[in-house]
């Protein structure tokens, strides 16, 4: 990758007389101070500061509407923008135009707790939602670490932890109200469990990463709370006879609610972060959930087959609060990561490959990083095949970046080769366009391109991401 | 709906020149005898039969691409022919063309019992698979009574009695082959179970009834055999106790396999039918898969709900022999529904619903029954919110007929009011077409159709269905 890629993409110009629309309209609603463009020209990503033309504050769909037929009469583009926590370059403003500050949709507009069902509107995040309907007994399992937004989330097709048992984006969206290229707003479908009426509309927007139309409500399923729930560590003296114990896991059919790997490194930079003193070897995190007998049940599997890998410590955190301390250790990884060499940028992977081919390609990706001069943590969602590489650079050193890029792409490579995905949950954003060839056929670009252009004839909305 | 609409719609003509190709390439593979064509043009809908120009019997996924090619290259219409089990007129050539039989695409591509997944060429029924992963320990468990191809089944976005835990296609489909209206062919994705890489081609063709493309091979999920398996049933005194014990059963996160609903009628019919003295009152049929404990436990919860909304008679049925025989006879109750009526056709509604609204919607269709002058049932995955009303119909007699049509379109409109679609898993084809306007919003609609034109731009594709 070329860090200034981004500014390779020419601009194109905003008229005046669109600013000076937006302006009185929304008011202090509509920004154009630099720390605001720049806030929002800036992810999680390596890429450089890609700032917009303007940020318009959104507080509803009418809101969404009014922008999206404004830019599609003066042909401009627009960027729907969440809570900024994506990572492969989603929302930079490579051809300029307006950013969409989603974050003022931020109600929950009905919980359904009879069907199982919430709807909010784009902005709410996952913690907040989880919060407003923690009474009621259910919960929303998706949890990709970063206190993301629905609308975000749905756009990148995005899981984490738990999705092992409780599925990604894709199998736990309801239906979507989404706002068109050219400010028509839609519900994709009803709220019913399932339906074979027509075209999978849902479908076609969960992952579409803002480049279809801008969603503006989610509706997403719930799910009882677990009766009972206990986690437990275990260590191992080898990557690979820990992944093993993974695959067994899943291949014997055991629901476990997550099952999460950290390589030693990882286990080392969450030890200084979190003040842990957790031994520095290949580790598994296991969460139950279950009725009481249920857990007892999945948890005496895995500890045999964990045994039968060499597995040793199998520790138990029954209580909330070691729980809790044990995966809020495992969400701050990445940032325990990036803290352990000071001044560092990262660039993470996202592969993610059938089970049986997991320990291949885990290990084939630490030999490659065996070489590199740069530090490095492995963690995983293990349980679905997806792991992500952490490798944390000097930005001005132009050969570490190289270098972590050939190492991306050979990873990449690797997995595409054995059935798996150069994206697991992260989303294409701009980072990862570049692997788009390696993984569909040519047949299918194509049709991923007419699909864009039937729906965005102008290609207003968020330009230059995924196709 | 007027039964003689399919006739109304413009057959396209079919070049001498091409049915020569064909014929020549095809040889004994390509049909244009009468019980061929007739064959091809009913389904299990009571339109009448609308026969193709010609038939091709395809054995592979190239046959498909030549047959593609050269029907682009003519303009003409082509359709895809699985087990012709659809119940919508999904597959009738109302615009003449050439039908593609693709049950010669028989063959079990792979098994990765590793994985947990299967590819197989688009004719393999799901009894076929079944069959032959037996000895892996592993099943597919989507059922939709019919023994459907995969194919179909996909294209359908089909679900049936195990959807309650496992899913419908929608979630089973891990990735298609598939192709184009213009011959060109493609893999959706890879094998990896989650992926956020690009737009979800998979889910875009999974219930696009091959308007988009056609699906030539399908790779699903396949899950470990239940360590054990029980069934039991349990009878009602009215409708209402029996779908509000399903109601309470989904809301408290059971796991149950299958809950299915029979109104008194479909018992009776099935009793005829299937020599059985079930007690002929509202019924529920329950299957539990799990562990030994795990699905005593399930049942006991399940057994103290039933016994709180007044259901008696809770009957085991563990031994394999008993299971089969209860769910065989659940299965053939569609067809002890039409021979309850000797010479009657059917129309039978498809209407889900959330969970919530189920026992209102059940109880409004039964009462709009009531009046009706013919025999009717209802069976339901009610798990799901999905039932359907079986109208046996004398073919003869218009007055049913319109009657029928009218009390389907109140159950749908009454569906659609509580958030629900018209159909859960029969898909729209020809006779739900004049539900969409009432389900969908206009730009929902008009994004269809753009759909539509970008993937089949001559609408070559199985004209005149979904949209």
């Amino acid at each position: 990758m070329n860090l200034s890629d981004t500014h390779a993409a020419v601009r194109r110009p905003v008229p005046q007389e669109l600013l000076d629309v937006l302006a009185s309209h929304f008011g202090t609603r509509c920004s154009q101070a630099d720390a605001v463009l720049e806030h929002h020209g800036r992810d999680e990503s390596p890429y450089p500061v890609t700032p917009p033309d303007v940020v318009i504050f959104a507080e509803s769909t009418e809101d969404v509407v009014l922008v999206a037929k404004l830019c599609s009469q003066y042909k401009v583009p627009l960027i729907p923008y969440g809570a900024g926590s994506s990572l492969e370059g989603h929302f930079l403003a490579i051809q300029g135009g307006v950013t969409l500050n989603l974050q003022g949709l931020n109600r929950i507009v009905s919980v359904n707790a009879e069907d199982l069902t919430a709807t909010v509107q784009a902005g709410v995040t996952r913690k907040q939602l989880n919060e407003e309907i923690r009474d009621t007994g259910l919960f929303f399992p998706i949890d990709p670490g970063a206190d993301a937004s629905l609308g975000g989330m749905a756009a990148t097709r995005a899981s984490g932890t738990n999705a092992v048992r409780y599925g990604t984006m894709r199998e736990n969206v309801v239906n979507l109200t989404v706002v068109t290229a050219d400010g028509r707003v839609l519900r994709t479908t009803g709220r019913a469990r399932k339906s074979s009426a027509g075209y999978d509309l849902t479908r076609i927007f969960v992952g579409s990463e803002g480049t279809l139309g801008i969603i503006t409500e989610v509706t997403v399923r719930l799910y009882p709370q677990p009766e009972a729930v206990s986690a437990a560590i275990c260590t191992f003296d080898t990557l690979d006879s820990a992944v093993k114990c993974v695959i067994d896991t899943i291949q014997m059919g055991v629901p476990v609610a997550r099952v999460e790997f950290m390589d030693a490194n990882a286990v080392r930079t969450v030890n200084q972060y979190s003040k842990l003193s957790l031994r520095e070897s290949p580790m598994l995190l296991f969460e139950f959930h279950g009725s009481p007998e249920g857990v007892k049940e999945q948890a005496e599997v895995v500890q045999d087959l964990a045994r039968e890998h060499g597995g040793h410590d199998f520790e138990w955190a029954e209580r909330p609060e070691d729980r809790s301390r044990l995966w809020t250790a495992r969400h701050n990884a990445y940032f325990a990561g990036v803290q352990s060499r000071p001044g560092c940028r990262s660039s993470t992977t996202d592969v993610c490959v059938p089970i049986s081919r997991l320990a291949d390609s885990v290990g084939a990706a630490a030999r490659l990083l065996e070489q590199a001069p740069f530090p490095y943590t492995i963690v995983g969602h293990v349980g679905d095949g997806n792991y992500h590489v952490l490798m944390l650079l000097d930005p001005e050193d132009t050969a570490e970046w190289k270098l972590s890029e050939e190492i991306n792409h050979a990873i990449v490579r690797q997995a595409i080769e054995v059935g798996g995905t150069c994206t697991g949950e992260h989303g294409i954003g701009m980072h990862k366009m570049q692997f788009m060839q390696d993984e569909f056929d040519p047949a299918a670009l194509e049709l991923m391109r007419s699909l864009k252009l039937a729906f965005d004839p102008d290609n207003l909305l968020n330009p230059g991401k995924i196709v």
